[in-house]
């Protein structure tokens, strides 16, 4: 009486048009909350092939219960050499050091590799070393995976850095202003971000109980996160990040305090960033009336929204999903350029 | 430098492949919650043209900033005779009263209708009279579209009246054993249900007030709430229907508490359910390991858990998201068996 | 220029026209939610004095920041030779297992013990030994520390058994009825409890986690909670108990399904409500409005509400702060009777 | 065979021991989430008697559930001649407007006032037409509230104006560090503030909508809220305040970004708030540890931590209950320095 079907070929019936560019994919690292939202994407993707998901801990050899009907497969051991023998692309949502090591080897096979983790995000060696000492050298054809600003490296890239989260809202928003010489040159530049708990990650910790969390607030990492110096590196200056844990899942909130010359309009901030992003679907513009998280969770989008003053007093509102546009879906954005697809593939 | 595209047209591309059936849609009340999802869900179908959202509220002639690049309408102040002059289908996501009133017409008119309020779900006349007094008659070809038990009746229907968020998840979980005979006759049935604040409308009121619901919960509507009589309904039986009102956006799970013979074991209770679902992507069977919101919340699954003990005690647990499987991801998943399509369509 | 004063001597202070009965008392497990709460209560308890506060855990000698200016003492490793030495009561907030371990010992040394455990609750050995084996015997003049049903025995114990969150909630308002007789025998008795994330405990776990709770809600212990065996143990017969977690901290709402004669009518419960609790000032009778979580949160109150529908079917809605009316409020209050004080000191 | 007692009486029984004052206290404004606050302090001071609890809205002349056993009056309509007869100390838990036009009266009938409004914290005549225009005039003894800093003023005012609660969490983290001359004079002040949701009051709105925060944080009123003109005044100079609603009841965290000279140590600022706050029970230094929302939710302490850089970039957080020493706390705090008594009565 009722209309059946069966439950397997999902992937296949969606990819029907598509362009089937057959790439195989490779996930190390499944099982934390960025490595789920892979899984999650890549199970949809119609240009892809997603042949091993693998995880280096105890939940190794499990199936996950939010993906059952969208990925139907079992996450493995992690198993290097079937990295190489099994996988065009690489996904790694691996703490740092193990990406700090498993990284170059991937390289040197010819696969390419998308890395999550911050191993590779620093340019300069002694900043690196401070923050990343684990890292030894940068491969050659290294791209630094903020989409709408490096599309053509990333498209020749070997291996693309995918940035970090507080990295990609505050950047979006503040280096086509710094690019734009906007920015007066001695004032201060203070990014104060909020962040949902996912972005500490899935370890259970004193910090990351919810009883610790619900109904708090606190600011960490003062002078003294990795991902400060990840910003100055894009911004090309020094700039006091301070970030906070909000009791929310998911989203980021930057808030971006900085001086620009009396008189210049917010009109003139507008000109610049719809020139940056002329043609970039996942940067929306939202201007004076400022974004909010419940906007954006759940998508790639990053909203900016901006105020200025008479005086020349800049404010700065970006909010990004730190899961995806801070991670795995600027991830599989990056993977659509590299394969020289539609950027928006899986991701809308 | 930068490789653009137009903003345009993305779901025309995404649409590539996908059959074509070109059915014209539109949403009348638009601005709600529902309404929100129907539209995000709408803007990505291949198969359907949106051709009106409208609103009947003073929220009117405007834009939404989440569904921004997402569907790039407008919303207009509802007008009955566009909806029958350019649309096949139309969702109404407007209160009883107002869907009561406007249906027949739309009907009469040879439009389709996927109803989401309650005015067109009670088959009895003396029960719907209490609970929703303002519908005199159902129309004919009314089917109720609990998609998964009613796939042959919503194909052909020309008003489906769209289950209610509590009595979906309900009875998925409790339809197949009252069916299969399993229930004990003479034991009450309990269902204590636990809803997300979204589930209570976008009116702001005290009882939707941050600070009313955060860190709290209640019990509402005891012995008078009108998913109970839609409960009954379902299963053909009074059922002790509970709601509650707890601190999260998203998702209802309902913990369902019935009698089946003693020694009737849990493997029986799957193996109904396996045979009622056989080939129903949006149901997933978890069996003893019980199901939570979190794995369905954003998503059109509803996932069914059971526990039996020896003295036939049996405990029924299905969660799904209010807004999804509960609302407008199943109004699309019924248009979908209307238009005679993959009924994933639009949903995965 | 400004008044200014010394920090110290707040406790002294406070307690100027208080009973002085000068009890000394000590926590062991000081470290926990539950251990918290005993502290904040008892710095501001004007007829007793914190001799001491120790942990077994890593988290010994140090300071609690949310603590500072309510008490300044400094918390220590676990001394049982110094608890005998120093403190007339001793209350413990460990684990079963060392509960069931130190407090034979403490009560021998003829200190007297509240003990926040499971370790003593249980009467009946046989059940006793499913839930908390490492318990193996009862200790002379135990108590059952459900403060308004058991002061006498309160008053005379030597050890009192604090009862669990759960039963708390569910035996203040189902006790009386049973009681009184108006249960009706046939029937099942459901207890669908709910309880926010602090009744998990302070030990990080992926349970705990705060993207695992927030947004979502489960069912655990089906079947197979010790709770049901201590309500079960409180009301003489069968129960279903089922708790539920819910993304707030701290409360317990517990939802209660009985059958009574039909035609009893809700002024009948109340009857039995007012004649049982005359004179109780932490439960507070509601009727039909029902309670709320957010009424009693952060205090020591329990709210009762009920309804009863024409052919007898019951429902029973009980709200308490899971740390406080559940576990520490309730322990102050059982030291108060113990001592012979007003039963609310310290604890409005 | 249980002991009881009468329920009526709590509050006379606790106040044995306390210095009678015998004030009579009214509040005018009493079901908004201040005024709630307030009756449940002023329930249990032992000092007062609360002789009138008024409402200007419909929700006149009902009682609250949450104060049960509490306080056990009634809230009556607002009657301005009865304020004046029958209370020495009126609180005002009013509307800016509402709290303009009546405070004058009472002063003059030689009430003392304390104002929880916004409408007496501006001295300047034309800052304050900007943000207050109801306010004609200050009467004579007007003190600003912010009590550790203006308790003299405070001890011989006839009106207090209670701070704001974003000014209260930034100047007590602010003020000490300008009047000691540490702030450099050139660069910004920058305070980035974040607010729980109580904090915009108890009237419905889509903005407090529980949907619409939960999960979600946003900024609102750049370069343009009333509480930036109060943060200025307080500090005497201009400040970049940016507001921000984040998804929790209650709580303030303030973060404030300034320059001092390079070489100020971390102990330099130390030393500063040590002197000031000597004696100050309700201000908590924390230092370079950095204080939480947790840590001061339900009660009137401020925690404030500080971290400095070699450079001179200094970074100050501060956080309150927003309710409590951001509003009703505060209130009650000045109360007593007005009344002479111990400052922290009623408060720990």
């Amino acid at each position: 009486m009722h209309t059946v079907w069966p439950t397997e070929g999902v992937v296949e019936r969606a990819a029907e048009g598509a362009p089937r560019v057959a790439a195989r994919v490779a996930v190390a690292g499944a099982t934390g909350y960025t490595g789920q939202e892979l899984l999650r994407l890549l199970a949809r993707h119609p240009s892809v092939s997603l042949t091993a998901a693998m995880s280096s801990g105890q939940s190794a050899a499990r199936r996950l219960p939010s993906l059952s009907r969208l990925w139907n497969g079992t996450i493995v051991p992690l198993a290097p050499e079937a990295l190489k023998a099994d996988a065009d692309v690489v996904f790694l949502a691996l703490p740092d050091t193990a990406a700090a090591e498993l990284a170059p080897s991937l390289v040197e096979a010819g696969v390419r590799v998308i890395d999550l983790s911050g191993a590779f995000r620093l340019r300069d060696a002694a900043v690196r070393s401070r923050w990343y000492p684990e890292t030894h050298t940068l491969p050659a054809h290294v791209a630094y995976g903020l989409t709408e600003r490096e599309r053509g490296a990333v498209a020749r890239a070997q291996l693309v850095a995918n940035p970090g989260c507080y990295p990609t809202a505050t950047l979006l928003a503040l280096a086509p202003l710094a690019e734009a010489g906007l920015i007066a040159p001695g004032a201060d530049i203070i990014v104060d971000a909020k962040s949902g708990v996912s972005g500490a990650g899935k370890t259970p910790s004193e910090r990351t109980h919810f009883s610790e969390c619900h109904g708090s607030m606190s600011a960490y990492g003062v002078f003294n996160h990795r991902h400060g110096a990840e910003i100055e590196q894009g911004v090309g200056r020094t700039v006091t990040f301070t970030p906070h844990l909000v009791p929310l899942d998911r989203g980021i909130l930057s808030t971006i305090y900085v001086r620009v010359a009396p008189g210049t309009t917010e009109e003139a901030l507008g000109d610049v960033y719809e020139h940056a992003y002329s043609g970039a679907t996942f940067v929306r513009l939202v201007g004076a009336s400022l974004p909010e998280i419940k906007h954006v969770a759940h998508t790639n989008f990053c909203d900016i929204g901006w105020r200025v003053d008479p005086s020349g007093r800049a404010i700065l509102v970006s909010v990004i999903d730190n899961l995806l546009k801070g991670a795995s879906g600027q991830a599989v954005q990056n993977l659509n350029v590299m394969l020289g697809i539609d950027e928006r593939t899986a991701l809308l």
